[in-house]
């Protein structure tokens, strides 16, 4: 089977998921169901769901277990787009090719669907795995994992520092913590949920962690490469919208090719973590393949 | 021993709890440690945190074990004051007498600390009970609780409503709506906190929902009539500031006089609920005293 007959597999299951989980229902407001499901529903990927239970299966459960959690990092990713593309934070008008979420629904109701998804999030978790699904010991774990890969010391404190850096001189060592953080702290946290899930072993996990903020990395660095080598329509937002803004990104410290050779070497490091796992970590090591390959696919014509 | 003294000795050892898990820390962001201190720091009377330990020491738990649960909903508190004041929300520049927090910090900044709030409140349950202090079972009963009540058919349902309420025409059955989501699903959630802590029986969180469902509407009139009557040191925001924007309170649709027999009224549903704890509700019941004192000592000239 093809990676991307995979992934659209996936996608589909994680689609079909996360519209049961976001089904109108008479006690939540009509307008925070429907700002919540626009940006759910606008276009995303699914990467981190999909790594959850890729990682889940290497390990060995099956993704009906490793949903619930699937769907939550998918809500909190979500959120965390909502209230990045905010007049007072990127002020972003578009994302993935859409109106962002204010556009639409305006400022206030960005804010608060941002947060019920957040906070829905841990509903999802701690309610999906309180009976069959997993131990109850588990569940804590996974609340845990995420409140703080999302958390004051991961994806906000990313953000923080995202923030803080907007428009200063471009530097190093805070190019890399605000990706280790804003990006790449809720990713290994998807691969990590899903061997949580599975209960794999402390050497299991570790070499997933490694695999993930591995890929975690290269992810970052290929979107960065995307935003001055991509179109719209490709990147789902604002072509060159980091270098107006003057964001650090890692073009604009290494230039196009040290940055695509960066993004070759740190993938190269994710797959070699997956070895212990031998052919039973097929599908993560194409997952790698083709994020790094989304770079080289419309990036190369510039390398 | 006077309900103040109570108070007053509770409040310092939820502040010194608080404090304990807001010291800064290397990998925290030091902006983002000090907006998020400077509003849970800014005068709060930690009602909410004093309930859920009031209410576990009903059922037979000492505070220790509560204190964790009970800074996590002060967190949320916290992030959902900040959200609130936020100018694409409130617009509130004043909040307990002091600058909101936006004014201080910037609007970008205010959103992520209290995003990150939110998601510490989470990190703090499922940290704190993952050992000794008490059962996975009991932690993940308070992500749950937590997560529902602070949620989307929870507190942020009631402040969807309340946006979309603004400017509209006054109904009874709305402004009854936005109270038991936007305040009073919190409330409640705090008293039942420190109930699940305690392992209470089915009947004793029955009686403490009872309870907390009445106090939480008689503190929600009680805040309507002093946003009238009050000054803003008593009340620490702008006084005004709801007829001025035209909010449905208590007071806009049944007047001074009907909203207070109304708090009182309800006050007594919620010490009747008491009953079955007999003495050992003491400290619950004078609390309930002193939430509606609150209105009358400022207020009584009114009515």
């Amino acid at each position: 089977m093809e990676i991307t007959e995979y992934l659209d597999d996936m996608r589909k299951i994680v689609d079909r998921a996360l519209d049961e989980y976001l089904q109108p229902k008479a006690d939540i407001p009509k307008t925070l169901n429907e700002a919540m499901r626009y940006s759910v529903f606008a276009g995303g990927k699914r990467l981190r769901p999909i790594l959850c239970i890729a990682s889940g299966e290497v390990v060995g459960v099956e993704e009906e277990a490793i949903l619930p959690v699937a769907c939550a990092i998918e809500f909190i990713h979500t959120y965390s787009l909502i209230h990045d593309d905010l007049p007072a934070i990127d002020n972003d008008d578009y994302r993935r090719g859409k109106l962002s979420n204010h556009k639409v629904f305006g400022e206030d109701i960005a804010i608060v669907a941002g947060d019920g998804l957040l906070t829905y999030a841990f509903e999802v978790i701690s309610s999906s795995y309180s009976d069959r699904k997993a131990k109850p010991e588990v569940a804590l774990r996974l609340v845990q994992e995420i409140s703080i890969a999302a958390g004051i010391a991961g994806m906000v404190a990313g953000q923080v520092v995202d923030i803080e850096s907007m428009g200063e001189e471009p530097d190093k060592n805070i190019l890399k913590y605000i990706h280790a953080h804003k990006t790449g702290a809720m990713i290994t946290a998807s691969v990590r949920a899903g061997a949580i899930v599975a209960d794999a072993t402390a050497q299991e996990l570790a070499a997933l962690t490694n695999y993930a903020k591995n890929l975690g990395l290269a992810f970052q660095i290929v979107d960065d490469l995307l935003d001055v080598t991509g179109d719209r329509e490709r990147l789902g937002k604002t072509a060159g919208k980091d270098a107006e803004q003057r964001k650090m990104t890692y073009v604009s410290l290494y230039g196009v090719e040290k940055a695509s050779q960066m993004a070759r070497e740190t993938m190269n490091q994710a797959q070699k973590a997956l070895q212990i796992f031998g052919i039973k970590a097929e599908v993560l090591n194409r997952l790698a393949d083709y994020v790094i390959d989304r770079q080289f696919q419309y990036a190369s014509r510039y390398v």
